[in-house]
């Protein structure tokens, strides 16, 4: 059996950032490390060419009356970007007290060691344990999995061979409290583009004579939100999803502090959509925000110009039962209905992805038709919980978005157990990221235990 | 006597860029450049150190009983970003047609020789020219003369020795119409930045529970101008001058077409002060600018972050007599009234100029006090541009600022001619930058003109 944590190592030493064609060796490295390491589990390998980056798929048992579950995780990672506010280098592990440092080490190299680990002990400890695992890595998470709705059309009858899909990629409120996620956000994504004059023009020669496009820029971003905090966009809350009492209820076991909260962030207010907590908010309610901003010169000293050019890139989160491509067109009718005279329009279109939602066995609105070997899924995570953590799951949805769960359910009919491993603390997608030792070691057992009692009667 | 055109390709390739130390050598360059060719000229050089960027002194001729002239010039530019966007390289001067491409060319490396290759000759014709000549040519022009103030100080006496200031570091409206600048906007620039959330943050685990600093950030900007186009702070219109009747006047002679404009800045629509034309506008009226925004992620793709940080750099050009200290006080006090919680505020001041307006002799409010000797130099140029460019000069107020001239009319009481040679399509402090050289050739035989008309009788 191999170490977990040196293995964790020895993943993040490969700088897998699939948004930047700079890092196609890393992301070469990391996909050659996963291959690798399922081929000496003995789990069959398959590489999946994609037009961008590849799919892994690693399976286990052949016996059809099996239970099956697919095991879900990505081997990319966000930019590491700025690289001046790393303590550490971003991609050289680094272990300090219970936490190892490194750009994905918790999103989603270290949560996804874990479940690999988990299997491999399991295997090891029981060998003809009757349950077949498949694992499906993927490399284009951290860009929208674009090559994913593809990979599905193809691979759907494989896939709709499983009874459910587990995966690791979603968190943890603190580490003494284990969250089920119970839903996910979806996006949808896009940049606006203003352009004034034909080039940067002398604010002393021309000034007082243009509309300058950070102004124009500046009047339509600061008409998309209520100064309450609602989404000022017609129609934008159409569609989204009653929140449940259960689902109120199991937020308020959680027992969540503001204050706490706010000084985790560094803020003195917040601002959340008017009516629901920021526990509630960021859960239960779509945003829209500004991911990036630019225009004219940005260093240092002054240069007094008025800018041709200024664009922002904008990030809606969606839920239930929101649709990206409508959400997109609503905003940006709303964006192309505010822009003033004077300059140019232009939409960047990004990635998008479906919200997500599963309700867990015993509660109000869980489906009727719901499959028993997810339920049994459900009630293992119940139990492997209780008794490893010592206190019993809370089944939350939460904000982030993992687009692919949506896209699996559409395209397989499959259900997630969202088994949550990182800590806000961590640092997803930003300088310092770090995974929680004693947590992976936590979640291997808890794995373990879910696994084995999926596994045929 | 040197070849001017040869003259001003040596200067263009000093890379002197003043605000970026890179360009260190390039500065040292410029300067020993023109230290030299005084020199060669038998002018008396000093180079005078400053905490920066030395100034340059070159006088030649003693008697105390003939007129001086103060001819100021900068040896610094702007930075050449975006250097892609460049067709010949920056620092490289290309001469295509009857214009030379360089950053400087215009401004003001080829205004300034002009007047350097004028003075050589008029002393080559007639060395014993009763006129004193001082050069003062500085290095910190583009950065807004930092060193100035101290240095106006050190040597007010020899400089009050002066009867008048001339200098070519304003605009022509075209190649046929010389324009005499009567007036200089002024400068208030600062930075604006706001930071959020201690740290960027994952905007689906966090989005809809705190205020987005671009959001804050835009909301500002939005306020800081009426849909109508008025600069929305209150007081900022307080102290602005009454523009003259001569003055519209003389604006109506230049006969400038709105069309050709707004095809020349690739606009379809105007955004001016209300109740002023475009040429109004810029020349008569304050403005408020955004010359540059950022914040989060700029790249390529999406990068799903809540940024922690965003900033703006805003620039007023300020009109007689508005005073630029009261004008960013006004303004810094309204963007803290209109900053929302939940972000905090910081400003970073940058320099000032103030704005600066001089009437020739003749008109309703020339001042009663005039110089004799400027009065003298007025007339001279009107005799002068009438005999080179075929009809008289035009006396107008122009959108830029040369701050250090209302600087030396406040420590010397000296007023200046400023005999434009620029031109709009030469690009200043935009890529392609180049400068006319038939304007050049036209503007030494006009300074010649004017310094010999000015000489003692």
């Amino acid at each position: 059996m191999f170490n977990p944590v040196e293995k964790l190592k020895e993943f993040i030493r490969q700088p897998s950032v699939s948004t930047d064609p700079k890092f196609r060796d890393g992301m070469k490295g990391a996909q050659e490390f996963v291959a690798g390491l399922f081929g000496s589990l003995g789990f069959k390998v398959d590489v999946v060419k994609t037009d961008l980056h590849p799919i892994i798929l690693a399976s286990h048992g052949t016996d059809a009356s099996w239970p099956h579950v697919l095991i879900y995780g990505h081997y990319d990672v966000q930019p590491a970007e700025p690289l001046n506010l790393w303590k550490t280098p971003a991609f050289e592990p680094t272990i300090i007290g219970n936490r190892i440092y490194g750009r994905g080490a918790a999103d989603n190299k270290g949560p996804l060691m874990t479940n690999i680990a988990a299997v491999a002990q399991l295997l090891a400890e029981n060998p003809r344990l009757p349950l077949r695992i498949t694992f499906l890595i993927e490399g284009e998470e951290e860009m929208g999995s674009p090559s994913f709705p593809k990979f599905l059309a193809a691979h759907q009858e494989r896939l709709k061979s499983a009874d459910f899909v587990y995966l690791s990629d979603t968190a943890l409120p603190n580490e003494n409290q284990v969250v089920i996620t119970a839903g996910l956000r979806g996006l949808a994504l896009f940049d606006v583009h203003l352009t004034g004059a034909k080039g940067d023009l002398h604010s002393g020669l021309h000034g007082g004579v243009l509309r300058n496009p950070i102004q124009a820029l500046a009047e339509i971003i600061s008409t998309l939100h209520t100064p309450e905090g609602r989404v000022n966009v017609p129609g934008f809350y159409d569609d989204v999803l009653e929140v449940e009492p259960w689902e109120r209820a199991e937020l308020n076991k959680l027992g969540a502090d503001e204050k706490q909260y706010a000084e985790f962030l560094g803020i003195d207010t917040f601002y959340t959509t008017p009516g629901f907590s920021p526990f509630e908010s960021s859960r239960f309610q779509p945003t829209l925000e500004f991911n990036g901003i630019g225009g004219g010169y940005q260093g240092e000293g002054t240069k007094t110009v008025i800018p041709s050019k200024a664009f922002a890139k904008i990030s809606c989160r969606l839920v239930p039962n929101q649709q990206p491509d409508k959400i997109k067109k609503l905003v940006m009718d709303t964006i192309c209905a505010r822009t003033p005279k004077g300059v140019k329009l232009e939409f960047v279109d990004q990635h998008k992805g479906d919200p997500y939602v599963v309700v867990p066995p015993g509660r109000s609105n869980t489906p009727k038709d719901q499959s028993p070997v997810l339920a049994r899924a459900f009630r293992a995570a119940d139990a492997a919980v209780n008794e490893v953590w010592g206190r019993p799951p809370l089944y939350l949805r939460e904000g982030g978005s993992v687009p692919i769960i949506a896209d699996i359910k559409r395209v397989t009919g499959l259900d997630s157990v969202m088994f949550g491993l990182f800590l806000p603390e961590d640092n997803l997608h930003a300088p310092n990221e770090s995974f929680n030792l004693e947590v992976m070691k936590k979640g291997i057992e808890t794995t373990k235990r879910i696994l084995a009692a999926t596994a045929k009667r």
